[in-house]
C-alpha cells in the first residue's frame, strides 16, 4: 500500500514539466504565469532569479531548490483560484510564510509555485473576553503581541524566530514557553485552510472559536503540524493568555547535566508553573559569556522564568532555589528588574549567534530531538561525547521541561567532509533519541532531512496511515511534494 | 463525494446478513460464532438476550439496539484477530467500555460483533520522572488514579462517570477540571489501535512518551474523540499531573446569570489557575439542596476549586472573592476540609441525580452546547426561557471556563409527546450554540443523535473530509457503522 502510494505521488508521473519551457528562469509556460498574473495582478508575480533564490530555501542548512515563479495573493479568494488553476495542471504548489523554518520545508524539489502568503497580514478579530483572535498568514507571533498587548493578553508559543503565526501552525512549532503554555497543537482553535484543489475549510467550522469540542475528527489537529503537505493555511484562530502579572528570570548552575535535570524534574513535580526553563550546556555558556558579555559560571545551567502575581513569585522563585540547591545548583540568582530580566534572555535567546560567532563564515545547523525527561541526561552526556569525537563544533540548549534539546552545530558550507560528518552525527542523535523512546523532531518538523527517521519513529503501519492521509486530501501529490513523507 | 462515500457505508451494500440466521437470539451463523470462540475461548463469547440488551445501549436515552453477540478479548492479539474476521466478513464492530456514554455511541445500529474490552484491564506501565502512563482499555480512571496515589501524580480529566480512560479517549471527553488540566485531547500521549482489518497501529511509534513531537501528521489527535469509527482503541499512553499540594473548595451566589459569567472571565484574565470552575442555575440549586441537604442560596451559583501550595491557594481565594464581591456576589464561603469539601463538589457531582430526584421514574438527558464564554449568558438566559415555555423539568450547569453547559432534563420514557419536545429542545439549543459560533457538543460526541447538528457545524467541505478520512481507514464502514458521520 505505501509504496503504491508512495509511486503515485513520484515526479514521474506529473506531466506538467513536459509543456514547460528549460529557460533557466522558469520552467512554466508563458500562458500559466499570465494566468498567474491575471490572478493576483502583475505586481505580485516575479520569476525573477533571485527573487527565486531568496524563496528555495529556509535558515537550514539544506541547498536552495528555487520555484518557477513566486506569487503573492492578496486575498484568500485568489489563494482558492491559484490552487484551483496549480492543481488543475498539474503543477506543485509550495506555501511560503516567513521563510524562518529549519528543515528545508520551503525548498521546492519539483519546482513549482510557491505562494508567498506575506502581503495577506491583517488581524482579522480580536476577541478578549473569549481570550481568542484570528489572523491572517502574514501575521507574525511579534507583530500579534504588539496588537494585543493593550487587551492584557499575549501569545505565549515562542519559538525564537518572529515566524509567521500560520507557519508556526502548519509546522507544529513550539519554543521556550511550551512547559507552561503548551504548542501550537494547544493553541489553534480553528484554521481556514484552502485545499489542493482550492476548495475552503474551516477545520472547526466557519467562524467559530469555542474553547473546547467533541464534535467530529480533529481535522484541526490534523493540519496543526502538516508542513504544507494538506494545504495552504490562510487564517489562524488563536488562544491568547493573559499578560502575567509580573515576570523574574534566574539562572542557576550546576555541578553536572544529571544535577541540572533531577532538578527541572523536581521543579515540576513540585507543580512550580514555570513559565520556561532552559538547559544550556558549558560550551554555550562560555560562548553566551563571549557573545553577550556575561560573566556566568561555565558550568551546565538553567535558565528559568516564573509567571504570576509578586506573592506567587516569591514562592515561586524560593521554592526552586530550594529545589536548586539541593540539587547542587551554585550561583542562584535572579532578575525582577526588566532591564536585567531581558539581558539574560537576550543571552539566551542569542545563543544562535553566539554559537556562529565561534567560527566566523560558518552557516549553523540545529538538530532537535525530544525524549522523555527522565532519559535527558544519558542522551545528553552521550551526545556531548559524541560531539567530542567527531572533531564538530557545537553546544547544547535545551526546552529542557519538555524534553526538547537542540545540538546547535557549525559546518563550512564548502567542507564536504565536515558537511559529512554532520549528517552521520545528526542521524546518530536521532536513531539515540528514538531508541530512548523519543521522537526525531519535537519542534521543527520532518522537513527534508528526517524523512528516513520519521519512518523508523512511527513504523511500517503509522506510515502507511501518514500516507493514506496525504493520498485521500492530496492525491496527485502536489502540496509542498517531498517534505515530510 | 460526501454523498457517494455516503452511499458506500449504508447497511443495503454490504451482504453479511443475507448469510446469517434470522433467529432472535442472534444473526450471526454458527460457524461465525464458533471462529469467535476460537479466537478468545468460549467463556468470552455470549449470545444471551439479557447479555446483548446490555449492550445495545449506554447511558443516554437513545433506545437499545443490541449487537448479535458480544465477546470479550483478553489481549491485543485478540482483538486484533477479531477486527481481521469481522472485517473479512462484512460484519460490524462495535467497541464496548464502561458504557457510560451519553450519545448512543454503543448501540448497534447494524447489529454486529460488540467488542467488550474491560477484561484488559492492567496498568501496563508508570513513568513517575516522564509523568506519564500506559494503560489497557479496561482501566477507569478511578482506579488509575488508586493505583498512582503513591506517586505523588493523578490523572486530573474527570467527565463524572468512572468511564474508562480508552473510552474516554475515544470520545474525547473533559469535564470540570478542563479549565485547568484540559480535555483528553490535551491528556493522551499516544495510543495503540487495532486498525478495522487487525493491523497495529501505535499512533506516536510503539513504545514512545514524549511530552511533544513534531513529527509527521498528527494522528494521536485524529484517534482521541473518534468515537470508535477507525479502530479499536487497545491502550494509551496518558499525561498525569503532580497531586496538587492543597485543595480548597468555595461556592458563591450571584444575582444573575450574567454575574456570574463575568465574574468566571474576570478570574480567567486576572490569570487565577482556577481548577474548577462550574456554573448551577437556580433550579440546579434548589435540587441540590434538598438532595444534598446543603443550604446554599437559591440563585445562580458559581462551585470552584483551587490547587495549589496553601500560600498560593490564600491569594487565589482572596482575588476570587473580590473579583465575585465586585460582581454582586453574596454567600462567599470556602472549604478547605476535606470533609466540608466533598460534600460540596458531591452535591455538584450528584446534580444528575438531583434532577432525576425531581421525577422518579423519568429518565435523564443531558444536552452539551459549547459556545464561547462571552456568549454564555445570553444563550442561558435564553435557553432558561425556553426550558419555561417548552414545559420541560430541566435544570442547568456548565463547565462555565469553557464556555460548555449541560442542561439536563427529565423525561417520561413512556410519553412520546415529552420526548418529541425533547427533541425540539435540544435541537433548537444546538442550532442556537451553532448560531453563536459554538459547537453542538463540548464533551459527549456526537453519536447518534447530532449527525445533522455536526453537518450544520463543519459545513460540506468540513463534512466531506471528514467522510473521506474515514472512508480511507475504513473503506467497509464497519467501524461503529452509523455513528458520528
Amino acid at each position: 500500500m505505501a509504496s503504491l502510494l508512495r509511486a503515485a505521488v513520484t515526479w514521474g508521473r506529473f506531466p506538467w514539466r513536459g509543456y514547460c519551457s528549460r529557460g533557466t528562469q522558469g520552467k512554466l509556460s508563458r500562458d500559466f504565469v499570465e494566468t498567474l498574473k491575471a490572478i493576483v495582478g502583475s505586481p505580485h508575480v516575479s520569476t525573477a532569479a533571485s527573487v527565486l533564490e531568496q524563496h528555495g530555501h529556509d535558515e537550514s542548512m539544506h541547498r536552495c531548490q528555487p520555484p518557477d515563479v513566486v506569487v503573492w495573493p492578496q486575498n484568500v479568494e485568489q489563494v482558492s483560484q491559484l490552487a484551483a488553476l496549480c492543481y488543475g495542471q498539474n503543477v506543485p504548489i509550495i506555501p511560503f510564510g516567513t521563510g524562518t523554518g529549519l528543515e528545508g520545508g520551503v525548498c521546492a524539489v519539483q519546482g513549482g509555485v510557491c505562494i508567498n502568503l506575506t502581503h495577506m497580514d491583517r488581524i482579522l478579530e480580536l476577541n478578549p473576553e473569549d481570550f481568542s483572535v484570528v489572523v491572517e498568514p502574514g501575521v507574525t507571533r511579534k507583530a500579534l503581541n504588539t496588537y494585543v498587548r493593550d487587551s492584557g493578553l499575549w501569545f505565549p508559543v515562542d519559538p525564537g524566530a518572529d515566524a509567521s503565526l500560520c507557519g508556526m501552525a502548519a509546522t507544529g512549532a513550539s519554543g521556550t514557553t511550551t512547559v507552561r503554555y503548551g504548542t501550537m497543537r494547544d493553541n489553534v482553535l480553528n484554521l481556514e485552510v484552502v485545499l489542493p484543489g482550492g476548495r475552503l475549510l474551516h477545520t472547526a467550522g466557519q467562524s467559530r472559536h469555542f474553547r473546547k469540542s467533541a464534535a467530529g475528527y480533529n481535522l484541526t489537529g490534523l493540519f496543526v503540524g502538516s508542513e504544507g503537505t494538506l494545504g495552504l493555511i490562510t487564517a489562524a484562530t488563536l488562544r491568547l493568555h493573559p499578560v502575567p502579572e509580573a515576570t523574574v528570570a534566574a539562572t542557576c548552575a550546576f555541578p553536572s547535566v544529571q544535577a541540572a535535570v533531577d532538578s527541572t524534574i523536581h521543579i515540576l513535580q513540585a507543580a512550580v508553573p514555570v513559565a520556561r526553563i532552559e538547559f544550556l550546556d558549558d560550551v554555550m555558556m562560555d560562548a553566551c559569556n563571549r557573545y553577550s558579555n556575561l560573566n556566568c559560571s561555565v558550568a551546565p545551567t538553567l535558565f528559568l522564568e516564573f509567571h504570576g502575581s509578586e506573592q506567587a513569585l516569591a514562592e515561586q522563585l524560593q521554592r526552586t532555589e530550594e529545589i536548586a540547591q539541593y540539587n547542587g545548583a551554585s550561583h542562584f540568582s535572579w532578575a525582577k528588574e526588566a532591564e536585567q530580566r531581558s539581558q539574560l534572555w537576550a543571552a539566551r535567546h542569542n545563543a544562535w549567534y553566539a554559537i556562529l560567532a565561534l567560527r566566523p563564515g560558518c552557516k549553523g545547523y540545529a538538530t532537535d530531538v525530544c525524549v522523555p525527561i527522565s532519559r535527558l541526561p544519558e542522551i545528553l552526556v552521550q551526545t556531548e561525547e559524541d560531539l567530542k569525537a567527531s572533531g564538530l563544533t557545537g553546544a547544547i540548549v535545551g526546552h529542557v521541561g519538555d524534553g526538547n534539546f537542540h545540538c546547535l552545530l557549525l559546518v563550512d558550507p564548502e567542507d564536504a567532509d565536515e558537511i559529512h560528518r554532520i549528517k552521520v552525527f545528526t542521524h546518530q542523535l536521532g536513531r539515540r533519541a528514538l531508541a530512548l523512546r523519543g521522537t526525531c523532531t519535537g519542534e521543527h518538523g520532518i522537513g527534508l532531512g528526517k524523512r528516513q527517521l520519521l519512518q523508523e519513529e512511527v513504523g511500517t503501519v503509522g506510515m502507511e496511515t501518514m500516507w493514506q492521509l496525504k493520498a485521500t486530501l492530496d492525491p496527485r501529490g502536489l502540496m509542498n511534494p517531498g517534505k515530510m513523507l
